[in-house]
């Protein structure tokens, strides 16, 4: 494995040697937005629909696209090559950039920071895959625009350390009425005793998940029934079968909620059928598409 | 004026060669928190308030103190020392470190990463500090543990320059039930039409600011009588006066809320008498301390 190359504002820059001011305002006021791609043989998976969220979250925050669509995708490539990234990630961290700290937007000719990290990660085998995980619900702390995918989430750490500290891999959080928006770093889902699988409808409360949008096809493909709406704590723990979507589980089996057992407390079948069939979907998306 | 120098992880660098890690948590996930301490006549005003309160940010967090309680009141001598600040601010922001990205928290052993730096900015004259600003309302969209004062103050940002916009110096922002809460960054107070200051109670809505605990004493002292209560953004608009509090301003007469001018549109009597009493309490404590 090559040493780790990091993107810093147009550069190509050993990771180690990859700093930024601490005037950054991404730094001082969590004032910038992220997101990452899964990369699979080489390819980037949902690159698009993870380059829409991020047009979506500048958007929304009115920050300046720090270098074009188009030279993003190059750059993204560049990073893969010159990191021999077959299997892992790449984050990418957009901040209004560096202005002495004053709350007010910095003058329009501040450029925004661009930082563009890759990890190495194995992609999971069919076993690790589907081998199903705790979560632990918790109140959702959150600010009320988590359809923006910001840097401030100290909240999402702060439940996610809660949630290990417990023995869960993650959190699923609930609003002030006890139904579940989301996790951490994932979008929530049960699976009816009659088959149906439920996820929260978007609203300002949750994110758009990238695996989550992608599901909806395969869903539809594999002849389940979706339903979009508010589903409570309660509900979940009497699901017939739960589990959780993300770029880096894809669709993750969830066997335990709290102290409850979710039907056999092994990974239930629709929610394998489902992962098979996403799976193969990411298999075919890397096959016909020559992105590199 | 020198040449400004901050402080960082141990070391007192040129300001513009200030950089920090892009793995540092303040900076991937705002899991850090700050604080400032206004300077006057070179004497660091308030400073064991300030350092209360980040003992008890950083204790929310479970973030270990960077350097001790006295090494850091060492430091920001030196830092006031080095920089030449008479008047002005010292900034501190503490995050959990540099670690790889992943949520849960890094190993015990991870440094937490200490910055301050130094601001000059004069001390308002009289006439400046007696004018009155224009405070815009919005629905306060922050997480729930807003009496911490961690970095990840996006909203506040955002909020704040909203306000700017409007031609408004702050933002006053209100909750689901109508009721003020406080600002991006200060506290917010009322006047009754019976000379009766009202102010939130603390809770998990708002910071404890300094000036917002300091300011009872001088309350007593004056024989102005003080209530800790929810009020609307009606009642504050129906108000005699109004004013806002915080480091920087002190106390900031509050003549316009939205387009509702309060009183008579200038700084009212009982604000000013409050304002006088605590800038002539910030001499007092300026005179009988030797702290530099």
């Amino acid at each position: 494995m090559p040493r780790q190359i990091t993107y810093l504002n147009g550069e190509f820059v050993p990771h180690e040697k990859a700093f930024v001011h601490v005037d950054d305002r991404g730094f001082t006021f969590a004032d910038g937005i992220y997101d990452f791609i899964l990369v699979h043989k080489g390819c980037l998976i949902n690159e698009e629909a993870h380059l829409d969220r991020i047009d979506y979250s500048l958007g929304e925050m009115q920050i300046e696209w720090p270098l074009s669509r188009d030279d993003l995708k190059t750059t993204l490539r560049e990073m893969v090559r010159r990191n021999e990234l077959v299997e892992g990630f790449v984050y990418m961290q957009f901040t209004r950039g560096v202005a002495p700290r004053d709350h007010p937007f910095p003058p329009k000719d501040t450029k925004p920071t661009a930082v563009i990290t890759a990890r190495h990660m194995p992609f999971a085998t069919w076993e690790q895959a589907a081998k199903g995980v705790g979560v632990l619900t918790l109140p959702d702390e959150r600010w009320k625009r988590c359809d923006i995918k910001s840097l401030a989430i100290l909240p999402n750490i702060l439940a996610r350390e809660k949630a290990v500290r417990a023995g869960a891999a993650e959190a699923w959080m609930f609003d002030e009425d006890g139904f579940i928006t989301e996790g951490p770093a994932c979008n929530a889902w049960i699976i009816t005793k009659d088959g149906t699988v439920v996820t929260r409808h978007l609203d300002r409360a949750i994110l758009s998940g990238v695996t989550r949008r992608k599901l909806r096809a395969v869903l539809q493909s594999q002849g389940i029934t979706l339903e979009e709406r508010k589903f409570s704590v309660e509900e979940a723990k009497n699901a017939a079968e739960a589990y959780l979507t993300n770029s880096p589980y894809l669709v993750k089996p969830v066997t335990k909620i709290d102290d409850t057992v979710i039907g056999t407390g092994q990974a239930g079948p629709v929610t394998l059928k489902i992962l098979k069939a996403y799976r193969a979907a990411l298999e075919e998306q890397c096959d016909t598409r020559s992105n590199q």
